[in-house]
C-alpha cells in the first residue's frame, strides 16, 4: 500500500476509518460485553486458495496505536501474494474488544480485494506467453475504483484509464452524437490536452480503418469476434494499440490473446468478482 | 428509496455524486467532443434476467435538473421489480455529454445492487413455503451496507442488524474472552440498552442449551449439520428464535429450512453476488 | 471517555476541536499580548458540589502534545468521582497563551456534562434501594446526544435507546395514525430486525393489557398516576418490562419507583440540568 | 432567523439536519410501521409561559419540500414573542412518517433556544427602566454559540464579543501572565487590529484606575460589590464603558443595574437555562 | 462557467460559498446597520481594459435566490470578452444588505481569474499567425488551479496536463533520480497507463536526441536559447510534439514561437498576473 | 506559523493537503517512474531577492514522517527573513518519490506568499520614519486571506479587520442606502458589538466633519488628494485615526505617508504582488 500511483494514505486510511464507523455506529453492544483491559493473540487466515490484496488496510485497521512491548502486529504476506486455504496473513496481539470490533471491517476490505485480485492473476495466468495484457474498466463499485485498480495490479494486471478525466474514449454512444468516428477524433485532438491519448471502440472493420485514417492512438475492438480482431491488427499493426473488449470469460481469453491485441479489458474483475474468504481467530493458547 | 427505514437521502445523493466525482474527477475529456448543447434519447435495459435494484440512484444522476418540456426522464419499473433481457427500465432525453460523462456511475449501481437483489431472490425462492427467512450479515463492501441491505429488502429477504449498534451477538471470539456462554448472556442482559435483544453463536448442542438456560434471546447455529439444527428447534423451539449460519449455498438452503429454523444469514448476498448486466443506449431515431 | 459503547475518540475529538475553532475563530486576539513562550501552572477546579464529567474532552484540549520534561498535564478525578468546591480535577504546566485561548472550550464541556452527570446522581440516590433504573430520553441538546449519555452513565444512570434506530417505541402520534395498539406491535413484529425490542407508550390500563397481549416486549406508563402505575406492574409483572415517565421530578420519584417499575426515564436529565461551575487559575507560585 | 449579523443559513440548516440524523441513524425503526403515504395535521404548542425561539429551524425541519396542495405548514409566532401554555406556534400536514422522525429534533432546538430566549427576558424585565443592558457571555454550549446568541437577543438581551477573535479582554490569568494591568492594555494596543476595542477585567479599585489611565475602552467590574462598582463608575464615567460580572442573578440584578454600569453580563443565559417545553401533537379531527 | 471538461459547478459553487463564508465569519457588522428589507440597483464594471474572466461566479453569489418580479440579475458580458474601463459586466437589483456582504467575495474572484485571463490574452496575440499555442503549466495558486485553467482559455490560451496524473514529465529531477533520459522513457513506458503521453524536460540537445530514441512522445526545451531550440525542432519535427519553457516574457514570446515549437509555457499566467480591477456600485437613481 | 493569532495549524495544514492532492489527483505518474526507496539530498533556493515567506507550509509537506537517521529537514531561514537569488531557504533528505510530488505544492505556496511579504516590506520602507502602517484589505485570493494577512505581517506590514465580522466599515455604498455618513454612524453604534469600533469611508472633507461629528473611530480617506487628506488630518487629529486609500503605490505612498495619516491600505500587496520565485534541486552529490 504504497508507490505514489496509488491513493493517498489519507484516502485509503479515511475510507477505512468510514467503513468501521459504518459498523459502529453510536457503539458495539457485544464488545461493551468484553473486560476492556483484557488482550487477546489473534490471527487472520485465509480460507481459500488465492492472491492476497488489501493487507495494508487490515493492517492500519488492526494495528496498536500506542507502543507497548505486550502489544503488536505482524504482516505475514506482501499484498500480491499467493495463498492457500489456512495461510495464515496477519497476526497480533491486542485488546480483545477492540479485535472484535474492528475485525469485520478489516475482513470486508481483505475478502473483497482479494477477490479481484486473485480473478485477475487467473486471468493473466491464462493468456501467459502471449503479448496481451490484462485490464480493468470503469465498471467498479463505487466509492473503491482507486482500492480496486490496485487490487487489478496486485493479481498481474494492467490498468486502464482511471476516469473520465485521463484518456479520451469515443464509444458507441459518443459516436453517434458525433456522427461518426472521423469527426470524433478529429474533435478530441483539438480539445484534449496534448498529454493524453484517443481511443476509439469500433464494432466494425470499416471503423477500424477509419479511426486509423483518423489518426486514433488506440483502437478498441468491441464485441468482435477472434477472427475479425485478428484482421484489424494484422492490417494496422504499428500504427496503433489494439484492445480487445467484451464477451471474455476465463473459457475464451486466450483466444483473444492469440488475435495479437496488446490490451484485453475485463469488467468482471471489478464488478462480480466473488470474494476470497479469511476470518480472524483468537489463539486458544496466547503467545 | 423511500420510507423512514431507507438511508436518509441526503446519505445516497451524496454517495451517488462522489461516486460521480470519483470517475469525472477534472472533467470529461471524451464528452468534451460533444456539442454540448446537443440532446439525445436514451434507455437504460436489462442485458439479463433478474430482480432490478437502484432505480432511483439511476433516477437522480440522470435526471435533467431544470424543468424543461424537450428533456425529460422517465422510471419504467420498480425496485424489487422481474426484469428479463432485454427489459427497459428507465428512459430519458437529455444533453448527450451529460449522459456519457453519468451513465457508468449510474450503471455500477445498478447492475451492484441488481445483483445483490436478484442472488437474495434465488434464495427466497428457495424456501418458499417455509417458516424461514433469509437473511444478510455485516460480511457487506465497505461503505455500501445501507444500500446492499435495501437491496437484499428489494429481493424480498429481510435485514438482520445493521451494525454493532442496534443488537448484541456474541460470537466464539467474544465466548473465548468471556470465558463462556453464561457468563456472555450474563454481562450483555446488565450492559445492553433495554430496548435490543441479545443473539449466541453456538457451535455445540451443549452450547445451545447453556445460552437459553442463560435467557439468549436468540440462538445462532453456527455451522452446524441440519440434524443437530433440528435438534436444537425442537428442544427449545418457544424459548427463543434461531438463526442458521454457514455453508449456506442455493444448493443447501432448502435442507436448512427444513430444520425448523426462523433465520437462514446468507453472506454471499452481499459479499459476493454477481452484478446483473444493464446497458444505457442512445435511440437510433429519438423521441 | 474509554471503552466500546462510546463515541468514537475521533468524534468526540473533533467536536472538541470544533468548539475550540468556534471560539478562536480567525485567532485569539486577547492571548495575542501574551509573550508566545511564556509557561504557566494551572489547575481547574470545581466551584461546587456534584460529579465530575467530561475530563478525557478537557484533558486532551489542555495537553501539551510534545514530550517535554518542562510541560505536563495530570489528571487529578475520574469521571464520575463526586467533588466538592474546591476539588482540583486537573492541573498542568503549558504555554500560558495557549491555555487562556483553550480554557474556554474545556470548561464549557466539563460545565456541561458534570451538570448532567451531578443531575443524574440525585435521582438514582433517590430511588436507591429500589430496582427502578433511572433512564434518559431523546430529549438532548442537539449534538450532544451521545456525550449527555455518557454523563448520564457516570452519575449511575442507565441509557434508552439512543435514537430512532437502535429501538420501537410506538407513541400516542404513532398510535393514532395506526389506529391502535394491537395493530401497532402487529407492524412493528414484522418490520423491525429481530435483534430489537418493541415499546409501546400507553397512557390508560385498557392500553397496557392491549399491548401485553399483543406482546410489547416493554410498556412506557405515561403520565400515569402512581396507583394506576402499580395496578399496571402487578397484573403483568414477568411478562414484559416497564417503564414510568413523565412528571418525574427529585420530590416525586421516589414515589414512582415504589411502584415497582423497572425504569424511570427523566428527560431534565439532558435538557435542563443546571451546569457545575468550574473554573481554571494560574499558580500564583508555579509548581 | 435571517438578517446579516446571524450564522449563514447554510449553517444552521446543516447544523438541524446533522441533529436529525444523530437521531435518525440508520433509519427510523418506529416509523417504519407507519404506513408511508399516511398524511396528519399536526401542531406544536407551549407547555408552560416564556418566549419562543427556534421556530425558523423548527419550520425548516418539519416544511413538505414538495410543493402539494394537501401538504403545508404555517408559522403562527415570530422568535421573540410571548407564549402561554397552550400558545400553539406551528400547525402543519405532512407524511406522519415524517413527523414522528422529526418532531424530536425539531423540539429539541425549539426547547434549548425558548430556554434561552425566556430567561433572557426575566433578566432583561427586571432592569428596565435602568441604562443596563443584559449581555451574554462566552459561556455557551460547545457547537450552540451562535444560536444561543441569536436566543439571547430573542429574549430582548445583548451580545458581547462572539469570540477569542472579535475584541480584546484581559482576564485574570492574562494580567498575571502579563506582569500587570498597564503592561497588558500597552501590548493589546500594538497587537491588536485597529478595528477593536480593549476590555480589562478588574477586581479592584486600584485596577481600574490603572486600566482607565492606560487607556482601556471598557472595564469589566468582576465580582465587586455594588458600592464598588458604583464608586468605579462614577470616578470614570465618560471616560469608558463598565460591565458588571459574577454573582448576577434575577434577584440581584436590579442592584447591580442601579450602579450605573452601561453592561451586565449573565453567564447562566447560555449555560443553565432551564429549557421551554413544547410538544407536537396530531390533530383527532384533521384539518 | 459549463461544459464537461470544466470543474463541475458544486465544486466552484462550493468554492464561492466558501470564500464568503471566510469574509462573512460570524456576520456582517456594518451590513447589519442598513435596513434587512432595504433594495437597491446595481452593477459591476471593469475600471481598466482587459478579458473577463469569472461571470459565472459573480453571477452565483449575487443572484437572487427567489424568484420575485422586483428582484434580478443580468449578465452582460460573457468569460473571454475584452472589456474597457467602464463596461458593465453584471447588473442587478437586490437587498442592500446582500449585496455589500458578497460584493467582495465576487469581485475578488472577478479580478484575479480576469487577470489571468487578460494576461493570457496578451500571449496568445503575441504569437498570433505562428503555429504556436500558449499553455499554462503547475505553478498554479493552491486551491485555485481548474479556475485559473479555465481562464487561461478564456483568454485563448489552452491548458497542459491538469496535475501529476494526467500525463507523464519527467524533469530534471526524475532524470537525476532515474540516471538518464532513456532509462526514464523506458520506466515510464511501462508503468503509466496506455491513455496518456510521455513529456520529457532536455537542457541540451543531446538530450533532446536521447529523448527522441527512446520514444518520448513530447519534448520539452528547458531554458534553452531560440537557436537551440529550432535546431532540435528541424532535426526532429514529425517524431514528436516540442514545448518551449523557462524565460518566456511578452517581449521575448514572439521569438520562441518563430522557433517553430508546438507549446509555450508561461508560468506567470497562473502565478504573477496582475489583477484585473472592478468594482461594484449601486445605481443613483434606481432602476 | 505559530503564535495564538494565527490561523490554527489545522487549518493551513488542511490547506497544504488539499492543494498537494489537488495536484497529485489519482497518484504521481511521472514519480511512479522512480525506484520508490530511492533517497535524495534536495534544497530550495530563491531565484530572485525579496523577503521569504511560507517555509512553516514547505517544512509540513516536504518533512518526513518517520524518525529515521537517513531522514531529515532544515529549516535555513525564518518566514520574514530578507533573501538574495541563490540564498537556500529549506534542505533535507527524503524519498526522491516523494520530493517530486511534493516540491511543487510547497513551492506555489512560497512563491504565492513570499510574493506579497516581498512586496509588502517594499511599501513598508518606502514609508519609513513616519507615523503610517501599511495595512493590507479584503482585496484578498479566496480561501487565502488567513495566509496572505500572515504574510503582510512578515514584510513588516499591519493588518486591518479581517473580514466583515470584526469591525465596522461604511464604504460608499452603505452610505448610499442609509442616507448619509450620520445615520450611518447612528445606526452602526446601536447594533455592532460594544467590542468593536467604527469607521467611516469619506470621499469629501464634508463628510469627515460629519463623521467625525458623528462619534466614528476612524475615517478611511477615499481617493482624496494629498492636500485635503492633510487639511483632514490637521483638523480632527486626536479624535480618531485616519486611514488613507485608493491610488496608492510605491511611488506615492511616501506622498501619503506625508500627510500624517495613521494608517494607509494597500490592494495589491493581496491581489496584485508578483510572485517571489524559488525552485528544489537535487543535489548533484548527496550529503
Amino acid at each position: 500500500m504504497n508507490g505514489w500511483n496509488l491513493p493517498a494514505p489519507d484516502q485509503w486510511e479515511q475510507m477505512a476509518w468510514n467503513s468501521f464507523m459504518e459498523d459502529l455506529g453510536n457503539g458495539d453492544l457485544s464488545g461493551a460485553c468484553l473486560d476492556p483491559e483484557h488482550i487477546t493473540s489473534w490471527y487472520i487466515e485465509a480460507q481459500a486458495s488465492g492472491v492476497v490484496c488489501g493487507l495494508g488496510i487490515a493492517h492500519w485497521l488492526l494495528r496498536p496505536e500506542e507502543p507497548r512491548p505486550d502489544l503488536g502486529i505482524r504482516v505475514l504476506r506482501t499484498d500480491g501474494d499467493r495463498v492457500e486455504r489456512g495461510t495464515r496473513v496477519l497476526e497480533g496481539r491486542f485488546y480483545s474488544a477492540a479485535i472484535v470490533a474492528k475485525e469485520r471491517s478489516a475482513l470486508n476490505y481483505l475478502m473483497l480485494l482479494s477477490g479481484t485480485a486473485s480473478l485477475t492473476r487467473k486471468f493473466v495466468d491464462a493468456v501467459e506467453g502471449t503479448q496481451a495484457k490484462i485490464v480493468d474498466t470503469r465498471k467498479t463499485i463505487p466509492g473503491m475504483r482507486s482500492l480496486q485498480k490496485y487490487a487489478v495490479r496486485c493479481g498481474g494486471g494492467t490498468n486502464h484509464r482511471r476516469g473520465l478525466y485521463d484518456g479520451v474514449m469515443l464509444k458507441d454512444n459518443h459516436l453517434m452524437a458525433l456522427g461518426g468516428v472521423s469527426e470524433g477524433v478529429r474533435r478530441a485532438k483539438r480539445s484534449a490536452p496534448h498529454t493524453v491519448k484517443i481511443e476509439v471502440e469500433c464494432e466494425t472493420l470499416e471503423q477500424v480503418d477509419e479511426a486509423v485514417a483518423a489518426g486514433a492512438d488506440i483502437i478498441m475492438l468491441d464485441n468482435m469476434d477472434p477472427f475479425s480482431m485478428r484482421e484489424a491488427v494484422l492490417k494496422h499493426r504499428g500504427r496503433c494499440s489494439f484492445e480487445a473488449s467484451g464477451g471474455v470469460s476465463l473459457e475464451t481469453v486466450a483466444q483473444f490473446a492469440a488475435t495479437g491485441v496488446d490490451l484485453i479489458s475485463v469488467g468482471m474483475l471489478t464488478h462480480s468478482a466473488p470474494s476470497l474468504p479469511f476470518h480472524l481467530e483468537f489463539e486458544r493458547d496466547p503467545l
